[in-house]
């Protein structure tokens, strides 16, 4: 039994406990901060929690806690890791973990120095369909990663902190750009260096200092390249999907809006609300079991079960600290219109990769370039003469 | 803390464990039957359960066990609840209850007799979407049910035991159609008596005794109609989909082939293996998390926290004998060819339902019969006169 | 080039129409018939026809017209196929054929005895999904066929006469069943007797004598059964969807509400109109080309092909009185509560057909009965001894 | 009945042909020009072609030629279309227009100066989903346009041309970007003018020297991004998928890969064929009528009719010529690893335009930011205030 601190008690502290105390669990939410008085004494109300207080230092100095689990505004992330790291409580930090690659690199020291454990709450690395994806092209079904797309927009989001860069730090880049950068660098292997970032970002709908919709290009030292898409533009819902590439096959993932679950009400019968939708009527997608799906059940799993064992989860303050760095050079490459590159004064992954190869041999005389069944049953076969260069149509029975 | 003790230590048994024990849970398996000393012995190693025996009562009535979860063939059903009515243990039975509606209820009064908790392990009524889908119409978004289709078809069960008739008790009907006549039921109301059944049964690919593909329509009291597809022939995978329609709304579900997750691969990288598929290349459709989308972890949820609570489970051996007869009137009605009416000697729903009305008012003067948007931008409405009868159609701009 | 006299100007007239001068079509229609002048008047304007007329004989007689297209309420039918008999021309009629299979059967009978050319306006037997799963079918990819489902559903007609028995001679059995049972016939096997039916149907929500939903079951002579499930009662617009399974594969087809193409509208932009859609915002499926998904184009391709080139059109009158015999049982039989005979006084399809077999051969000892590729990458065969009829299990590696 | 001179008698002539000729048509093919004496003989035997010729000239001077249909690689159009602009024949062309802007520019002043008819054969800009998805944005029903995506990938072109890079002119960018570039542009209106590129490429697994993959971003005069995405290594078939983001709506299509018709085969049937699909076992996703769903039908029906009534059809070489200087920049940026400026030294749209602009008003004293129904019921609005700046969240009841 883990007995863990929230530290916030707003929508995503909620959601993180409803997962913790969720199904048959044995963890327990045992304090709980908030800036707001009433919002403390509300969340410990509706979850039991047996202490609550508006001062972050006492909610995790307490001693009967083991972990902190940081749900807070970007701006208080750093503070919170350093009063975790005061008093060597074990450290659970939402996404993103800084607001740059400085403040993540900062965050990341403070608790190897302290050596308390540390995990980083990318809860989209934990979905079903994730896990089973990461699994499937780490057993090489998949051949060699070409292509990762991942994409996160919605039309805006819940609280009024994220839309103040004072406090969110950033705009969709920072807010959902660091789920998007972190599913395609698990896709394409957290060893391989990401190298570079095209970026553009535009503030196209809300009146905003901060962008509220960016596409980024990262480029991979293998030569694989990853493709992020954000906004808080989107109408429909939450759309909330993956696509891989490799030379042997193909991964297309929807997270959330069409899961095989379809319902269409004449809005005459009961109001009926499905989360993050935008209407109540008509074909509405909801999602079965939103706390699953979207990965924290998992995601908890790896972090408690971690803990106990004193093992690494799966996703680290080191990897916060990568993606923040991604993040950085996306926002760079956003402003000066330039291929960024990523700046990593720490790198732990592999220094040297094979890249990605173009060469696959048909015979001991030809390169394979193409092959197509044809309406008339014949199998065609384009390939290149290796010493001559040329291109040369063969046609077999299929 | 929950101790189970598990009877069987197969298939279903291995999936019960996984859900029992996954996540971060707090129950554990203490004890393990199996009809086979070395099945029972590899269970324990595997799930590093304290206890193993090849003697049934042996396994319930250790004192460490609070309750047992039957996971055997269908014939050894009724012979486990009878020892834990006698050693007042909780129990927890897989579906189907009884291999008929005589069977399931004498197992019911065993268990009421013996005051002991009693679930039904219908994982189906507790899936993500089937949770969604049942507080969506629980809640008339979807108005009055009208029709309710619920199909499982794969290309045949995965051990022996199934085939022969002795120990499974039936085919198709038996083994699939618990599961589809226990949704629709939800759907359209636990209280409402199912009437009748019309049942087609055939044996077309299986050289068994059994019927391996059958269709049935059952009838209930509010004039509502549940449609069960049940096969052991189908090709493709696991055929899971329920719909559902009301006057003021439709539900649509899959639950396995069509879930958002698609893979491509061309067989040339590792061998990957979708669970129930028939293929491991090409198109495939693996679904995330297998055990959370059958509902296993929200099912163990309810019947544990039931057992703690000393409440009733939302399925319960009442249920299973409700489905049971259903089940025998299709049985029977395959074989006269007629409707059959379900006999129900203990009947603990609603005496007397409201019937659906075809009646709905447009205005004093006319019931309403269909509206619709013409290319023209036009709005056609078609009433019927109340006093004269007379069907009259009106246009109004949209 | 074709000369037509289309004769009803309304809803489905004006389809045809669409279809018959759409793309770089090098038909016509010369002439029009309507029961109201205003209404012909506009068609005759609408689609440049030089004539136009009240009187039916008259639309038909013309010496230009080649073919007459019957495009009027059900009780019409057979007095305008009369005409057409006895000035000797071509004849197209819109589904139903008749309103019963006696009515069919005369209509058959006068084009026979005129020797004048017929085809039946059956357009979901022409659909591109259809037409590729028809040609799939009959290439023998699927093996044998073993069930077939047909669906057509949605919130009630656009007509008045619809409504009204005594025009339409029936409710939805008549009205959407004639198309699911056709669609069944073709992939079963047009020469395979449709033996008996089993049909549920009642009038659930709309206040009419006729039915506006009914579920039926069609059993044919190789043990094929065909399933129809027909309802003026659908929320969610039209759905029209197929499926069908072989002893080798599975055809899944729906032909309107998912055909890959989604919208999401506000509602603050302009107002969007979705053909038989039930919102204007929201999530919208449309369909890219009704005229051609729903088959008239290839419908009509075919018609007039097989008239210029004196060939029999792929469905016929004789098709369409087979319908009608097929639901005419239906509908004795939602009266009788029994399987009814379908009574087919001229059947001219194949006497004797091989039934559906459930042996197929795994070795020389043993009939196949099932094989799953476990988790742990083990194949189970599940096999039935000829001699002993035991069931066995086998395991191999995969 | 339009006279038509094929100048090509490969894949895409075929497939042209089987448009022009298909359904109802009153067009024929009189004239076709093949480089190969075989090829060309072929084609007139299969077509009922009066006239064959391996030269070129006479295929397109012939006295009975109305329009000459240039089906041949990239390196043969602008010859191609200067002997129709010497002969005075009309001319259409498949696409890309030219290899480069120049090139297209040449070909766009000869048709000009010879005031012959010229079309584009851009057919992906005439499929039935984008028609109407077009109409529906020329509506305003999704307000201003934010971002369009458009997508095509399969393994790599079925002839060997288009591996050349002599013959072919380029690689991805140029066969399967002029299309995606050319969807983007309707979605966003044609009459805004594209201002630069930025692009990646990179040849990841064909040993050719063109680019096999790329990712392209194109920014237009009022904001709008529109993203292509191309490549020759995909597996899985043909991807073809556009999405449109407008700021009060969401266009989602899939043209090819799921269309609502999903077939599943064992193999043990017979061997059924799905164009471009790279298996013909497992599950399958054919189209239903190929021609129809790329477009050919409409186009040539839109070509034939404007040619007919002496308009300008949907797509001309004007627009071809815009799509060259757009793959140009593209290609260019690919190698500068810049944002390249379209260079458009004809440009015929609008100067000027309004930029999509954030403000979108609440109230008087506040710019709209979000809108989100909560779980418990609420609606939770984020406003701006106009005058300090502020952001506030209000809470009502929903």
């Amino acid at each position: 039994m883990v007995h863990i601190a929230m530290l916030g008690a707003g929508f995503i502290g909620r959601f993180y406990t409803n997962s913790l105390h969720g199904l048959r669990s044995k963890d327990r939410v045992v304090s709980v901060y908030s800036r707001t008085e009433a919002s403390a004494q509300k969340f410990a109300e509706d979850y039991s929690t047996p202490f609550w207080t508006t001062d972050l230092e006492e909610a995790i100095a307490r001693p009967e806690v083991h972990l902190a689990c940081i749900a807070l505004p970007n701006n208080l992330h750093a503070a919170a890791v350093r009063l975790c790291a005061k008093h060597k409580k074990g450290v659970l930090c939402t996404k993103p973990l800084g607001r740059t690659a400085e403040e993540g690199l900062d965050m990341l020291r403070m608790v190897e120095e302290a050596g308390i454990f540390a995990g980083y709450l990318e809860d989209l690395c934990y979905t079903p369909k994730f896990l089973k994806s990461k699994s499937t092209i780490d057993s090489g079904a998949l051949g060699r990663i070409l292509w990762a797309r991942s994409r996160e927009t919605h039309p805006g989001p819940h609280s009024d902190w994220f839309w103040d860069k004072e406090q969110s730090g950033g705009g969709a880049i920072l807010d959902l750009g660091c789920h998007c950068v972190e599913i395609s660098r698990n896709f394409i292997g957290k060893d391989v260096r990401p190298v570079e970032v095209m970026c553009w970002a535009d503030t196209q709908v809300k009146p905003i200092d901060a962008e509220d919709h960016a596409i980024g290009l990262v480029r991979y030292a293998t030569g694989a390249i990853a493709q992020f898409e954000v906004s808080w533009a989107f109408r429909g819902g939450l759309d909330l999907r993956d696509e891989v590439m490799g030379t042997e096959g193909t991964i297309w993932i929807n997270n959330f809006l069409r899961t095989g679950f379809e319902m269409f009400l004449s809005g005459a019968g009961s109001n009926y609300l499905a989360e993050k939708s935008e209407s109540t009527q008509g074909w509405i997608f909801p999602v079965g079991d939103e706390i699953h799906e979207l990965g924290y059940n998992a995601m908890f799993t790896d972090m408690l079960n971690a803990w106990e064992q004193q093992k690494t989860p799966a996703e680290t303050f080191y990897d916060g600290y990568v993606v923040n760095a991604i993040l950085d050079a996306a926002c760079r490459s956003a402003k000066s219109r330039q291929w960024e590159p990523v700046a990593l004064e720490d790198w732990r992954g592999l220094q040297e990769v094979a890249p990605i190869s173009p060469f696959r041999e048909h015979d001991q005389d030809h390169w394979f370039l193409a092959e197509e069944h044809t309406h008339d049953g014949r199998r065609v076969l384009i390939l290149k003469e290796k010493t001559s260069g040329k291109i040369v149509q063969k046609t077999a029975e299929a």
